[in-house]
């Protein structure tokens, strides 16, 4: 196990009745609050309305920000920073999902540094401080609410990358599951996709042994899986969607890496593909590519990959590799039956455009993608792998 | 799942070189720091000097109180106080296992408390206010580190009894494994024990049905069971105490029960049993008495019971009642291979002995033993659980 430091201090409001915390965290704390959130989905399903009746009776100013996307934009966060230093604003509330709650991770840390906010994004600074960060958390998909990671696109050179830092904590997340009860069936399925890979690209991280960590990683993508069953079929059964919004949470907050090298190469995959091309959603884009990476990285750690087919799958082939290959079989499977693109071309992708995005996300060849993971993949062995998909 | 808030902000600086941020948790922080302890072991292994070297570093002046003994003594409690408030010390540091930390605990908590520090853990009064806390681990059995939970003794009515507050978790832990190399055979295997307990009776409080809690609880008793067996022959293997000290933290911090109803039978009986004779340890009192509670409450809930076998224990016996069985003899069994009793007659426990325990326990037939658990146990029921033990 590696030497590390974790922390997780967000403060965690769950159940039916948790907006009722939200103007306890506010009151007497913060006078002026920006409100960040997308588009009219929490006017329609009355969570705004709810947020707003607590930030009234937290008796504090309130500004917006809206209109933010999947795949958001550092332009938004320009425009948020704008409003929080013409206003004063002193508390960030994210409501939303990844996107939102990363754009206001973004402005939070941009805050304390004068040059452009891609650069924490790029790596050029290291944020040494942030706003401080409330989120009510309206999908069960990026474990933003928990997490230290904070990912945005530039949309004028759509670079899409993200930092981390624990300074972007949230303090505060209120999870209430009945808030994704209105999130149709193909956004459930991306955030069950996402879910699953925050743990897995932890779980085949390199490790010389199991670790503690891999026995936490495999029980939540178990746990994922059958609960994103049920949510599927039945969108208001609230104990499935409780499952996946504390599942959502405890996949991406670090616990699954703990004393492990985490690395990301499908996410770093990903954010090129849906990059390149913004129709295709996050977890879209990675239901097609966790299969692709497995198959092409299982023989690096057959014992880890016949573990994972065995518990989550219950294979009980005694052949490891056999038992790796079903297990990414049945992972393929089950994206498919919860209603995900398993094939780039099920998105529109072509052989044109797979050279592009290769291009993007290597830097023309000159990044390998994952360098310390298991599998390092150069340029030319992911136009292999993307072009078997097409 | 229930609705619940959860917190756990406590920051872990885990590995070999983990001391080294003792003195930036401190430095320019804090001025005057309590040290509390046990005895000469720290001494012995080189913690204790690394420990001052820190404090010299973050050049803080610094006071001790030590002999805390396993089953703290609330009037250690109060002597901490005394050098407290005599010195005005802004930063109590525990180093140590379970009893140094909630003596630590309790200090911190009654320090904003002007009457009896011991009415917290009567739940006379709620605590609202602590000292800052850190603590440097040297033992994996407790918890502690993270918990919530702080555990002491009344040395003068041998009332044993914890009380829960978010705020006696610890700012932050130094978590070396290695300080555990030297922990003998005995309190490695209490330790153990400890562990397991504080997720199986998470995992077998009551809930409608299987919730994402109960996976970790069981992740993480197969993990402690599966790194004891190595630890105990072993001392030195430091993955086996890594995988220990992390998992120690993680069972007791809460996650294994969220959105659950807590509760803890097993430990109210243990603490009488063993504030009744403070020769027996605590997890050798729970080594005792977690199967035999287990064995008088599978048939409340035998789809549970079998789980917890076919997990842990890869029981393939498909009757549930077997399979529940099997699962009781084989914790009992690697209670027994790690050394510890299973029996209170193994303990010097006699009949008489066993009247006057339960009546401490249930405060003369007028408590019952986990009145919200599966299976509430009135004073006659504990006393037969207890003579078949003799």
């Amino acid at each position: 196990m590696k030497d590390f430091t974790f922390v997780s201090p967000t403060r965690i409001h769950f159940g039916r009745n948790a907006i009722q915390n939200l103007s306890k965290e506010i009151e007497n704390k913060y006078s002026k609050v920006l409100l960040v959130y997308g588009f009219s989905s929490i006017k329609k399903n009355g969570v705004y309305d709810e947020v707003i009746k607590q930030l009234k009776s937290a008796k504090v100013q309130y500004f917006e920000l809206s209109e933010i996307r999947p795949n958001p934009e550092i332009s938004k966060v320009k425009e948020g920073l704008k409003i929080i230093r013409e206003n004063g604003i002193d508390l960030i509330l994210a409501v939303g999902g990844g996107s939102v709650i990363d754009t206001a991770k973004s402005i939070a840390a941009s805050f304390y540094y004068d040059g452009e906010p891609f650069d924490l994004n790029l790596h050029k600074v290291q944020p040494t401080n942030a706003l401080p960060l409330g989120v009510v958390l309206t999908i069960s998909a990026s474990g933003s609410e928990l997490s230290d990671s904070c990912v945005v696109m530039d949309d004028k050179t759509l670079i899409k990358q993200g930092f981390n830092s624990d300074i972007v904590r949230p303090l505060f997340a209120i999870m209430n599951p009945e808030y994704t009860f209105s999130v149709n069936k193909y956004q459930t399925g991306c955030g069950i996709v996402d879910i699953i890979s925050h743990s897995l690209e932890r779980y085949f991280s390199p490790s010389e042994k199991f670790e503690i960590a891999d026995s936490l990683a495999l029980s939540i993508i178990k746990d994922t899986i059958e609960a994103g069953k049920v949510a599927i079929k039945e969108p208001n059964n609230y104990d499935a969607r409780a499952a996946l919004m504390l599942l959502g949470a405890y996949s991406h907050n670090g616990l699954t890496s703990l004393g492990k090298n985490k690395q990301m190469p499908i996410h770093k995959m990903e954010h090129a593909l849906s990059a390149y091309d913004i129709r295709i959603a996050h977890g879209a884009g990675l239901s097609i590519l966790i299969p692709l990476w497995m198959e092409a990285s299982y023989k690096k750690d057959v014992e880890k990959f016949a573990r994972f087919g065995k518990y989550v799958f219950d294979i009980k082939d005694e052949d490891k590799e056999k038992c790796s290959l079903k297990g990414i079989q049945l992972l393929r499977e089950y994206f498919r039956s919860i209603g995900m693109p398993i094939r780039l071309s099920e998105v529109e992708i072509s052989q044109n455009d797979v050279s592009k995005i290769v291009d993007l996300m290597t830097d023309c060849g000159a990044l390998t993608i994952g360098p310390s993971s298991i599998n390092p993949l150069k340029k030319d062995e992911i136009l292999k792998l993307m072009e078997s998909s097409l």
